[in-house]
């Protein structure tokens, strides 16, 4: 049985890369989906493909469209949802996510520092489980297959 | 035909009121329902209920099991979710609200400040509307029984 | 019992008036709701409500929102949709609505001339009961409570 | 992992195959479906399975049963659905199948000409993304494998 | 607490009328909902409203258009379904009635005799109680306010 | 892509060997599965594998929890539902499995012959397709592979 | 806004008679609703309305149709359930309604004394807020209008 | 066509283990998953992952938090649910697993002694098949591809 994963959140670093060869080192059977995590990219999205828009909003939004639509067509193929919160940014594409996936019943897991506990609290008592690294968050896929 | 709102988001200026009242001016069919805007209340709440708890981690958990419980009743009355977005806080559970709410197909109005555009993207483009205050929202309102 | 009827389509008769006045001459319990019929109405509200937009595609995207904001608050209330096509007019929205009812199992009434029965074959097929005119449609909504 | 594309709308160029080669000529892990492309066929299928119909009427229900049911099999099998709007006909069935598809949670891209924006305002305003052309809506595609 | 009653099956014995009498006089907060229970009407509205059909497998879909129609309506305010099978005919909309009843989770009871043990054994287990006569259908409706 | 096809309803004849010999020699990519077509065995199930039951009813409410089971199972994992009723037998578990594939929105196709018209008129109408036999059934599932 | 509260588990004290009257005193608008709480008539049910049957096993069959169908119509109708496990007995109908109760996203509050808090872990982690006594649910629930 | 079997409750016998090589032999298609067997693991995996916890209520919690993540996970692969109750412990986790498994319609076998009829008679009577052996449930399971 393999199992589809979709790990939303921080793009800066580089944990996708680090917990799929993790996962590979364990020969667990998951497959990673997510984000375009190029950020240059993912904010020239829309007017790569539909051309200069009239200002910020309209160039903000023809992004999100194509960035929303790769997201629902891979968070629908996950089993599990893996949300990480960092320090910088507002994150609320990642929040988003991370609701997203619990209200549709896909398992949670966030990751998130220790000072992020307060701000993080209602979406993390939604969540199946919180915790604070990526070692962590592997040990929990591995035990699904333990 | 009478419709049920819920009024996600920031507590910290009387928004609900001043919608309520405006609506209520303009005899629109409309009750606002919304989370525990006492926000010293809202933290408190688990410890008040179920007693101390062994640390911050633990309080806030505690916390947001009742005020998780008491979004999802009063959401699940609602036909229409507005999620008002400030510049202060990380705002993670108003995220939070407003992308359950579209997921569990209820129409979303987001307010926020131009300010906020860049980070509230994607949120932005998966609500129906977004506006940038009070007002432009209670017309929206408005325009269901015009 | 009261049903509450939403009724899609055509907004250049006002075949809406002409059913509600024959349904409370026959004494029914229905509550006809439907979208903005003022088509101009209909074309500003999005500019109306957030101001001015930079052209056309994004003016009528304006207002979609709001417009669709109607439109779904008003459907998920619906027990039966009725959705009147004519000659005029590419009517895409009306279609939208007539598809989005049935695949939400909101009982669908289609009215539509005899001169349409080709392009609206498949749609017509989809719907519960197609019609010419409002005076069947009425006989429909009248049999319910026969 | 590999994606199901189901492609509504236009029968009368040969969009579908050109969106196929492209999609092989660089790789993409697609697998695309769509109805009838032989209009005389799709019109013909009715009488051709249950025999000579009395009238026009029942000769387009019979064979709207059958497409719609190849349809409803092919959509629901699909990750994301794309609908092609030209400028003939009047296409309420590409409008059905497109509404059918956001309505069950299946992105949706729409490709329309310039020519069409008011018409398809509300639709494309329900759509995930919106574009002009065959090598944009491939782009989109191929962002998510990006 | 009022609760909507659909009543499926049997329209040749007057057994809703029967039922409807035994819940007031107990004070029942009950709504009793069914089809159509004129058998000659049932089978003519079809042509009433759309006219004379070309044969009588036309002249009975255009009547199970409006009949079906009717039943989706009322079965979807129920909060029970009661379906009665009798000696005569072969009941299949009964059937189909209760099958869709305990499908969309509404609770079911029905009520058939004695000699329909072996036919109904599929049917009777997918539903919640069998009972044998009307008087055991009211007690199980009576024991839900007890 | 393949298709897995429920074949519900008769059976005393070999129509479901006839199709699947069929289809392989049309070379459609489809699995055929359906109910216990061993009449006893069906009828046996429950006693073979809980012991006696003290009475009919019981035997066949026995027998039927696990031929429901199998339904289950088998219909949940199905693309399409085939219900063939013929001039024999009350059938009212075909008319259940028709109804409820239905109600799953699982597209439905009915084989019945040209006498059971009236009877099942309602289930019919609620089909996306009804045919008089085996080959036109066949010819349906084949065009959507066209 | 009126909440309906459905009371599943306990019948051995009148812990609903208690918590209705201090949602009283407190003018909540609480409707609470739930199981038989006569023993005895809960398990008689069955042979009372279909008559004695062969044994103890087909007995409590009996008695758990019609129970179950009045938990079915009544924590539907809820917008709340709250479940409460004492020392006695195994009460598993107690465990499947509150499962249920939260598997069909219905907000759920547990009540149980400290020394369940092993056994009951998985079930309270599900729930939405686990308490020790009445005083405590009734806070919670009056929190909802505060 | 394979199936996917989930194997909740007892963890205290190796039925798991048998069930497995007895579908083996008979070469059935049926791969099982379930939860984690080894009962000290399951108690510690919360502490294990994320640390020493303040009490056991918070360390019993955590536990759950991991071991429902892995049983949703799980279970939502699965097309048939056997959950297997013996005469120790309270299993309520058993019971929650059956009672989910059942409301999400995931056909439901249980396998429980003659001693626990009484007490498990509501989620038995919920059950598609209730049997008292491994054996038995292992036929239940052949029997889909007889």
């Amino acid at each position: 049985m393999k199992l589809v994963v979709y790990l939303a959140g921080e793009i800066h670093s580089d944990w996708r890369g680090d917990l799929k060869e993790e996962a590979e080192a364990k020969d667990l059977q998951l497959e990673f989906v997510g984000p375009q995590t190029n950020h240059q990219q993912s904010d020239d999205i829309g007017e790569d493909i539909i051309g200069k828009q009239p200002g910020k909003l309209y160039r903000d939004d023809a992004a999100s469209d194509i960035n929303n639509l790769r997201t629902q067509v891979l968070m629908q193929k996950a089993d599990i949802v893996i949300a990480k919160f960092g320090e910088e940014y507002k994150q609320w594409n990642t929040a988003m996510d991370a609701s997203a996936a619990t209200t549709l019943n896909k398992p949670l897991i966030i990751i998130r520092p220790e000072s992020l506990i307060h701000p993080l609290k209602e979406l993390s008592n939604k969540a199946n489980v919180t915790v604070e690294n990526n070692e962590q968050a592997l040990k929990v896929l591995e035990y699904i297959f333990a």
